[in-house]
């Protein structure tokens, strides 16, 4: 078998494994194959949804857009959307109501979702460590770090809220490397957003992030600030959006798409 | 002034002139400058074409989406999309009715119309004169040659249809370079879709193109093809949505912003 067929068996294995209800963050799993964001909402929503994503392509590089009440993905033609995430979070009126393992009920309450599947930092994260930057919370097994920063996303319609970022401590010089890698993969989040000082971008303590766990940062080197697709669930929260269902943070769709599709 | 000051000033200038009923192709004109294609829609369309536009992201880049019934763009905010594009075509389903220089009474016949300004090859024909690459068009002093395919795009609501190329003939040794330079432009198209044989794409007569003019081919150039611009044309024409405003091909509305905002 070649690398990618190994890569994308490793893709359906972990889904069916998901599906069965093995529930883990999904960095380090099945390399070379994207991991996405997950996003649904009621039909009526999906205009405003996707044209905020057009106004903040940073952070909401979309891959895919499903039919509505339709749970497949061209992504990953045999997955199952309600199933096949390691664990979801219902969402009502903006807050968080549910962290199931399986979202096949909370999907079945609205006939007309629409599911945006959203690029992921971690497809540029076997790249960079390809190239010898180590990737810390991969090589500590843990879940990537995220925090909600200052910066507000243009607005669209009912969606409005802030920029929410993954940080990965990177050594002085390698990070114009870090940077350079990443960016060859705009259409999942780039280049990063900000590098060095996280009060620049309201963060006020590295050791205790929003979303994920923290990770270590060593002497020599410098926080990096990548644009993250958590940023719609900072905008289910603050425009109090009715009704959605995302992935928990770190906890991926793994679709079967090679990264190197999203490589310039 | 700076560079980029006088080409603003130039771009201003030229829509300016385009408002007062001055009407020519836009290839060469503020160079450094972003051009974009139009297509206006009635509100009820827009979810439809923006979902057309990421399930074809390489002939449909978004650069900017107004809001209904807003004919201001956050890519030039002087400028007005009634009056400020050289030329425009209106479409009633499907059918060409009228190419006029000033779109206000087309525009003010729907209170909704929601507009996709839409990324645009011109974009990296810059770049391509810097490394030395002649765009032909440009050197003749005529409209880019443009040509339909029998690709399909992926279709998406109400909007279907094919694909439609630019093509621009370049000498052989420099077909790499023309696609490494192109490629940096992912947002306004990117690197060629198809070199060589234009019979591979449904093209029949290079001499003849579907818009704009033909350019000569001289021995030892081949015919490269670039996504276009045109292809949400194509879309109202194929799918004969009922009501659209588009610019007329190589007739671009010339933006504020500077090419290198969309180089990676």
């Amino acid at each position: 078998m070649s690398v990618i067929e190994i890569a994308r068996d490793e893709a359906r294995a972990s889904r069916e494994r998901f599906r069965a209800g093995e529930c883990r963050p999904t960095a380090g799993i099945a390399p070379g194959m994207t991991q996405a964001n997950l996003l649904a909402v009621p039909r009526e929503y999906a205009y405003d949804f996707l044209l905020y994503a057009q106004r903040n392509p940073k952070p909401c590089p979309v891959l895919d857009v499903t039919e509505p009440g339709c749970a497949q993905t061209a992504l990953a033609p045999t997955a199952d959307l309600r199933t096949d995430i390691p664990r979801y979070r219902v969402w009502r009126d903006g807050e968080l109501v549910d962290e199931p393992t399986d979202a096949t009920e909370a999907w079945a309450e609205h006939p007309d979702l629409v599911a945006f599947l959203i690029g992921c930092s971690f497809t540029f994260e076997t790249p960079l460590q390809r190239a010898g930057i180590d990737v810390r919370h991969i090589s500590a097994g843990t879940n990537v770090p995220m925090f909600r920063t200052n910066r507000a996303c243009r607005p669209a319609g009912a969606f409005h809220g802030e920029l929410v970022v993954s940080m990965r401590p990177i050594p002085a010089d390698r990070v114009a490397d870090a940077a350079m890698i990443s960016g060859r993969f705009p259409s999942v989040h780039g280049a990063p957003v900000h590098v060095g000082d996280p009060a620049d971008i309201g963060i006020t303590d590295l050791t205790a992030p929003d979303f994920g766990d923290p990770v270590e940062i060593r002497d020599g080197e410098v926080p990096v600030f990548w644009a993250c697709g958590v940023t719609p669930q900072a905008a289910v929260m603050a425009s109090r959006i009715p009704f959605a269902i995302t992935h928990a943070p770190g906890y991926m769709f793994i679709s079967d798409v090679s990264d190197t599709r999203y490589e310039v």
